[in-house]
C-alpha cells in the first residue's frame, strides 16, 4: 500500500508485465519517479508509438511497420520452404542462427486445450491458403514446411494437429530436432532432453 | 536488430529500467505489442500521470500527491523521533514493519565519492532546519535521529558524515541494528554480517 493512487496505478500495470511481480513494479516505478521527466516521456512515448505503427504483416503475421516484413520481402529467399513459429519473436532467433533462408508463418499462438486456444484462434487458415497458392499467391510451390514450435505440451499438441491437417498435400513436413544443446555438459541434461536425443540419434 | 524503429525503441527505452536487460526488454516490447491496445494506453498513462502528480512532500521529501505527505500530516505521530532515510521506497519498507512511529526524513541518496554524490546533493541543509526548529518548524524538539541506511560502504560514509554533522547537537544519534536476519539459518550467513552480529551483540 503506497496511499497515492497514481504511484498505485503505475505499479499495478507494470505488474501485468510478464516476469515482474509486486516488488520489482514498485522498484521500477520508483525508478521511473525518480529519473528525470524525459525519461518518463520517451517511455510513454515509445510505447504508444509502438502499439500505433507496428502490426502484422499481412502475409506472414510477423511485427511489420510496413504493409509486408523485410523477410517476405527478400527476394533472395527459397519459396520452397516454410518455417511455422508460435510467435514473432521467434523469427528473430531463427534470423540470427544464420541458418535459414526460406519464408516463415507465424501462427501466434499454439493450441493449448488448457487455456482454451484451439486451431481457429491461430493463423492456420491462412497458412493452408499459402501452401496452396504458394508465397505469393500465383503458384503452389511449398515443398517442405518446418515446424520450429516450442519443446512443450502445446508445442507438440500443435505439430501433431498440424501433421494431420496437412497430411495428402505434397509437402516433406518437418520438425526442428530435440536434443543436447551446444556447448553443454551431459552430466547436467534431464531425462527428457536425453530420452529425445537418443531416439533421435543421427547416424554418422 | 529487430529492423523496426518504434520496436527497437521500445527495447531502448525499456532496457534503461533497472534490472531489466536487452532479452528482458525485447520480452515486454513483444508483450506489450501482443496485448490488446488498451493495456499500453493504461501503461503510458499511467507512467505519464505519475510524472504529473507525484512530487516530494514538502517536509520530509517523501513522495505524495497532496502538499505534505501522509506521515506528516499524522498528528499521532511521536515528533521527537526522526527516521533519516535514503529513498520514499525505504518509508514504505520501515512502516509496513508496524515498528516505528516518528517521523521521517528522505535524503535522496547516500553519499559517494566513487558516483561524486557528495553531502551538498543530498536534503542535509533541510536536515539541519529540522533539527534546529522542529518537525512543524515552532521549536527545537526531535530527541532522536534514527539512520536507515543501506547496509553499504555509501551508508556508511553518509551515517559517518552525518554523525560528525549532528556532533554537539543534543540529540540521541542511533542506526538501526545490523545482523542475521530472523528466520534465517546461521550457516549460510556471511562472513561480514556475522562479524556484525557478534559485535553488536545484545546482553540477555
Amino acid at each position: 500500500m503506497l496511499h497515492i493512487p497514481a504511484l498505485e496505478k503505475l505499479v499495478h500495470e507494470l505488474s501485468r508485465l510478464p516476469g515482474i511481480g509486486p516488488k520489482t513494479a514498485q522498484r521500477l516505478a520508483y525508478h521511473i519517479l525518480k529519473s528525470k521527466d524525459s525519461f518518463s516521456t520517451q517511455l510513454s512515448e515509445a510505447i504508444q508509438r509502438v502499439q500505433s505503427e507496428v502490426h502484422t504483416c499481412m502475409s506472414c503475421f510477423n511485427y511489420t511497420d510496413r504493409v509486408t516484413c523485410r523477410y517476405c520481402e527478400d527476394s533472395h529467399r527459397n519459396n520452397e520452404l516454410l518455417c511455422l513459429v508460435e510467435e514473432p519473436s521467434d523469427i528473430e532467433r531463427i534470423e540470427s542462427s544464420g541458418a535459414f533462408r526460406g519464408r516463415y508463418h507465424v501462427l501466434h499462438g499454439s493450441i493449448s486445450p488448457l487455456e482454451g486456444i484451439t486451431a481457429k484462434d491461430l493463423k492456420i487458415p491462412e497458412l493452408m491458403t499459402k501452401i496452396d497458392q504458394g508465397i505469393h499467391g500465383d503458384r503452389p510451390q511449398i515443398r517442405e514446411v518446418i515446424f520450429a514450435f516450442d519443446a512443450d505440451l502445446e508445442g507438440d499438441t500443435t505439430a501433431l494437429y498440424l501433421t494431420k491437417v496437412l497430411q495428402g498435400k505434397e509437402l516433406k513436413i518437418s520438425r526442428i530436432a530435440h536434443g543436447i544443446p551446444m556447448g553443454s555438459d551431459i552430466d547436467f541434461i534431464d531425462d527428457r532432453t536425453m530420452g529425445r536425443a537418443l531416439e533421435n540419434r543421427v547416424q554418422l
